[in-house]
């Protein structure tokens, strides 16, 4: 066994990433994964920051998927995705709600010819509400979920984007989980369900524990307010930027001591976590203060040696080269068939008796399609006929 | 069938975030989850920010679980955990690698009392490597995995925190699908396995996508640098702040009507997708330049005629009261019985035969110590000893 998803098969008609980056990590853990493509360019992903087809982002959130291109307004290609249907564990879909319904392929139609499939809808915003047909991009997300007000500048009031698509790529591992549940009580039930997610929900439901910690008690008076904090774990060395944390008492006594000066315990304003808390600006100008006398790895010497948690801030190119990564073998490069050498990680999680792995590079806009159709019972004169009525693109 | 996990009993001995969210996140879908704490305070997160044991955090990272207090290091609370182990499906933990062995409930010993058991170790910076015994906090993983960097300040170079846990939580999202993925791969083949998985993995993996675009390719003559970007998506109207997007031709067309300002598809610099990314700042000057002069809800009336995608940039207090958040019926109250009146959200994915719920508020410390071992098969002279041992805190 491959994976632990291994044997089950996928049909991917999403596109961009909520819906693809999803369909990889099941591809990651052994699941067969065949992405339906619009002729023409396909996934618009493949195109954004590459000419060729194989943009960074394309090439890291599809490996282990074949590709297929089908017309799905033509009666060939939709006869082409009912057969694929037919064969499908799952059916993922991301289109504004109400498209795929208009499409034909609503979860009615799909479940008709596959009974037991897994249908996973992913939208924006919801399926009903004053959004529901609004277009979506991440940064709106961002916007309505509370996420940029949360990052916004505490001087100036001024909201501010978190700048990695949190909201696309939560939503991508959140319906990852869930269509993993789903196929998890399929197996011990045999009935397969409709998964519905929206962007939105799994992005206010994961900023919830600590983000939206203030309100979480309906009456406030159980809550302390936090003074506004102006700094963050940020601290500028000598040569470069290093974090440190010194929640509990050890930790900041250890920090004292790195730093030679073992009497700032004695400081009342830091003497217990809630002190440092309350006057977190204090510390942590008082913190970097002294920071700034020593070089990033006299300070991470120093504070390793009286166990403070900490680390450099690293930019992209030192994350590559970082011995800690190095260590987890979690950068992997390959030669890709059409795009070169590249870098990825592989898969986070793993698994001691079904490794995930990377099977199989990101695949060409259809390079698959007619080793698909051949599976799938096309015969060769199908297949011609089929290309030559347009609905292979 | 209450959940997709119904029936799969997990014992969690983790703590803090990455263990408890993910957990939580299968006790919302049906599995049985039961938290073991030491005595005393227990988990710490508990006491952060509320004194009673009920911190906001705590509440919406633990709901849907039963908590049971042992001391391990006492014969009687070892007896316990091992019959607990017994009718385990799934052992969590999140210890600092080793910690586990040396408190003899490694792999090994846990798989001799239950040879099916998934389990489960979560990590800060893996098991081995320069960093593997250090501590960690989610600003140590941020600063490592470069999120600190990306979401850096552009004009001084200085890196910035990302002011939500995503590293922790997000280990969390992708723990729980692993989980799921190794349970759904035991019930096909009868096996358990042992899954690990490292913070620092999960935020480096989960970055790569787009954060590492520019290191995907390791020649980088594919690469187009993008120009740097001094803003971002952030427009200040006269009452509020709002997002928009002009992605496609028709959506920047759709603004320049909505901003009464139609002649400005025909400015070169703003004539393709291409044109507007390299023309990034001076395009959203141009934006605010206009857009300051109206309100937020006049914008947004607008754009939404042009189908331009846009959105509110919400406070918190704003998204709990937002129309489509209601609509979703995403955010719910219930009066918790030790903390009083809450408000958090459902599970984000929704299934349509097994619906993932709130069936449980987040237990007071050991408040079903005696209800799970009288279960387990205690009799109450056998509680009463373990009580008089000390075993139970």
């Amino acid at each position: 066994m491959s994976g632990p998803l291994h044997g089950i098969r996928v049909l991917d008609l999403s596109s961009m990433i909520s819906g693809p980056l999803a369909t990889m990590l099941l591809g990651d853990q052994g699941a067969e994964v065949i992405k339906v493509e619009a002729p023409g360019i396909g996934d618009l992903v493949r195109g954004i920051g590459a000419p060729a087809g194989f943009s960074p982002t394309f090439l890291t959130s599809n490996r282990n998927k074949r590709s297929i291109v089908l017309d799905l307004k033509r009666p060939g290609g939709r006869g082409v995705v009912e057969r694929l249907i037919e064969r499908a564990d799952v059916f993922v879909q991301n289109l504004r709600p109400g498209v795929i319904e208009r499409m034909g392929l609503g979860e009615e139609v799909v479940r008709r010819i596959r009974p037991s499939i897994v249908y996973v809808s992913i939208s924006g915003f919801g399926e009903t509400g004053p959004y529901a047909k609004k277009r979506v991009y991440d940064p709106v997300i961002q916007a309505l979920s509370g996420l940029a007000s949360i990052q916004g500048d505490r001087e100036t009031g001024r909201p501010r984007m978190v700048r990695t698509i949190v909201p696309d790529k939560l939503t991508a591992m959140t319906a990852a989980q869930a269509i993993t549940a789903a196929l998890l009580a399929r197996e011990r039930s045999g009935q397969g369900q409709h998964v519905r997610l929206a962007m939105l929900d799994a992005m206010v439901s994961f900023l919830w524990p600590e983000g939206m910690a203030g309100h979480t008690y309906v009456e406030q008076r159980n809550r302390r307010p936090r003074p506004p904090q102006k700094r963050d774990l940020v601290f500028q060395a000598s040569d470069g930027y290093i974090t440190a944390g010194t929640v509990s008492d050890g930790e900041w006594a250890g920090f004292c001591r790195a730093a030679g000066h073992p009497e700032w315990t004695e400081d009342e304003r830091f003497a217990s976590t809630a002190a440092r808390i309350r006057n977190w600006d204090a510390r942590l100008e008082l913190m970097q203060s002294v920071i700034e006398t020593g070089s990033v790895d006299e300070w991470l010497e120093r504070l390793d040696a009286e166990q403070v948690p900490c680390g450099p801030i690293l930019s992209r190119r030192g994350v590559i080269e970082h011995p800690q990564i190095a260590a987890n073998e979690l950068i992997v490069e390959s030669d890709h068939p059409h795009a070169g050498r590249i870098r990825q990680t592989r898969p986070a999680a793993r698994f001691s008796k079904t490794p995930a792995e990377i099977r199989r590079p990101a695949p060409a806009l259809g390079e698959h399609t007619d080793e698909v159709l051949s599976e799938t019972g096309y015969s060769t004169d199908e297949i011609a006929a089929l290309r030559q009525e347009g609905a292979l693109g």
